[in-house]
């Protein structure tokens, strides 16, 4: 075991090497050159789709045998669709925007100093995940894209299929000029591996865990790299005691109903008494023709006796499922007060007429979106207009909400003189 | 021992609890009011000058009976005019711009959403330092003023000055109405007592730790709330094969002699191989009139005999000191090489007169401030012209560099909608 981990420990650092002086040159790569690289990974995936497929049926036969449930095997599955899709996305991230090098504020100084603060890549960054396979070409796209090296650990069921993905896009990195390095995937699936790769902050500057609550706990325990967290969303919308009844029904049934797996999709919802009688019959007819189970405290289930009782973790609780828990509250001080407790910092709205609780929300409500009138499902990368998007952090540090691009940049201050020195 | 743990893990628990209620209220306080209870707090400082002065004077015993130096004490005391800096330094912070509600960004997208991002406080914060006591006056500002709650932990040595302010500052903050715990410190000064508050990411947004690095590495390996290191500045000059020498041996003074406790002096120099016969006459008169002890390798002490032999340790050292590390290299590439190996990612400065070679310095030193021409020594929030300062991340995490206020936010998306749901 021993041996094992020095091993380990021996191969991550040579690893780590390579990725710093990957990063390094990545970092000096002109926008055009960037872009001829991604799409240089995008045609070599295209070529390479015959052993990409013989990979991922290692891993579906692996699936297979350990019992993977149909929709699992599904999400594993790589046809030609697919890795069309990882092309046309390497494709797109290519012709957006280059976000390194931008300027975002520059100043004379009294004494002549003129100082710019630029953009600049991170360096290597690590990510962590679980889901499928093509998480592995368009989490390094976008990597590269911000002039970064990855290295990427992706789950066990798609080993073989990661490590042929990654190995095609190094590849393709080198045939663009690149040092050998810019996208490694770790060839070891246990948590020893990725535990010894948490201590590397001398080679990673940073980590994205992508995956349940217990990976990113667990991550964060390890980490001395810096971390940025895509927790779950425990996501509320709030119906004030004035506003559109129609729209606030359509809203609450698209928040909860149009992808009840997805992060931004809603959890709890909170009505005000003043509107309660008025909102719940048609409320309730969307809810039943979307076969959502309602859990309620003692006052909604006096209203709505086919709801179940809610329990304190219900309220804690990411269902990603059609369940929804639902409280009457007396104002929008109550719900505020409710999301700030029981939410995740994630994305809470408010549907209501009244100006003065719709800022009172904005201001009040600690979380990374807030909305007024519109579907919590709105916050995405893509809906946000930052193009592909690497995750949604629910972290405050460095980047809140949907992250592209542009936030897997850090700064520098280039300070240009005529041989001033400090008095 | 674990009863005592207990009891430090509840206290910090109500701790981090009533620091989460300031903060709630002080993220909605309008500028005009958190200008006002920064006010106050300077009035309130004044006032309790006596009863400070009384609790540092226990430190000062304390630090005496202790065999402090007394570089040290002089460091520790508190006398009228420091406590008239800690008002002033309040009142400067109370008339900055405030950092909170600023508009980022602005977008209307197609589907008719807008999307405003606007900064917003980051919460608590928690800071701990080994320094002088007037730094819980001046960082419990900064965070006040960014909006935060802050919970302080300083030296020992310091610990009777600082409850002292620290008391005088949270009170100060009750009487402009806020919630009690707007500022607080720790009441122990054990490690154990950090090390339960380094778990309280529940409550807690960032850590800064400010000191040694033994200090920021033990935060490190404990921390599961994010951290903003403070790292040591191993800063170099590097004199290219063409410069003005006279501006270059000016710089190089400036940048060793100035000031050599701090975090931006100059650590090692380099000079290219061609330049080194003109440079180096006039560079060691100016070294030997500030007593300067230079360390150099073979090709350096061949040229000057009074050097000493450098050890690669000295490389990475951040002496704080009057000595010098000197190394002859071959060009810009290879001193671009030497930071970018033994740098700290601080303050790095080229001083030429190819633009080139200034151009290939910017991109490829991976610094969080690059200089053309000009003293190290700049690195600072007050000459970077950011208001007061925090200190200077050597992260590249959310803030690189001098961090002052509007470093201590976070940002968050408001979306206003009309009734749009997603498709």
């Amino acid at each position: 075991m021993t041996a094992r981990v020095e091993e380990m420990r021996e191969a991550l650092q040579r690893m780590g090497e390579k990725a710093v002086k990957a990063s390094r040159a990545l970092a000096v790569l002109a926008p055009a050159a960037k872009a001829a690289c991604l799409n240089r990974m995008a045609d070599e995936l295209e070529s390479a789709r015959e052993s990409i497929k013989k990979a991922n049926s290692l891993d579906m036969d692996g699936g297979l045998k350990s019992g993977l449930t149909s929709a699992m095997l599904d999400r594993l599955r790589l046809d030609d669709a697919r890795i069309d899709g990882m092309a046309l996305g390497l494709r797109e991230v290519a012709a957006q925007t280059d976000p390194v090098g931008r300027v975002i504020s520059s100043v004379v100084r009294p004494n002549g100093l003129r100082i710019d603060k630029v953009t600049v890549p991170l360096g290597v960054i690590a990510i962590i995940y679980e889901s499928r396979p093509n998480v592995t070409a368009d989490a390094a796209g976008i990597c590269i894209k911000a002039g970064n090296a990855v290295i990427l650990r992706g789950g066990s069921e798609a080993f073989h299929s990661n490590q042929a993905i990654a190995e095609v896009l190094n590849r393709a990195a080198i045939l663009s000029g690149l040092p050998d390095g810019a996208v490694q995937l770790l060839p070891w699936t246990d948590r020893a591996a990725v535990n010894l790769m948490l201590k590397m902050d001398r080679y990673i500057d940073l980590v994205i865990p992508r995956g349940g609550e217990g990976l990113i706990r667990a991550v964060m325990a390890e980490s001395t790299i810096p971390v940025i967290k895509h927790y779950k969303g425990v996501c509320h919308l709030f119906v004030d005691r004035e506003c559109d009844l129609d729209m606030a029904v359509k809203i609450v049934e698209n928040a909860k109903c149009q992808r009840p797996s997805a992060c931004n999709a809603l959890e709890t919802l909170l009505i005000d008494r003043r509107i309660a009688e008025w909102f719940i019959p048609p409320f309730l007819e969307s809810m039943r023709r979307n076969h959502v189970e309602l859990r309620g405290g003692y006052e909604f289930r006096k209203l709505v006796p086919e709801a179940k009782p809610v329990s304190e973790d219900d309220l804690h609780n990411e269902y990603l499922d059609y369940i929804l828990s639902v409280r009457i509250v007396d104002d929008v001080d109550q719900a505020i007060d409710h999301i700030n407790t029981y939410g995740s910092k994630h994305s809470d709205g408010i549907i209501s007429s009244i100006p003065e609780n719709v800022e009172k929300f904005f201001a009040n409500v600690d979380s990374s979106t807030v909305y007024h009138n519109a579907s919590t499902r709105f916050t995405d990368g893509g809906e946000f207009g930052m193009g592909a998007e690497i995750g949604i952090s629910t972290d405050k540090l460095h980047a809140r909400g949907p992250m592209g691009a542009d936030e897997l940049t850090s700064t520098k201050f280039i300070v240009r003189g005529e041989g001033q020195i400090r008095v």
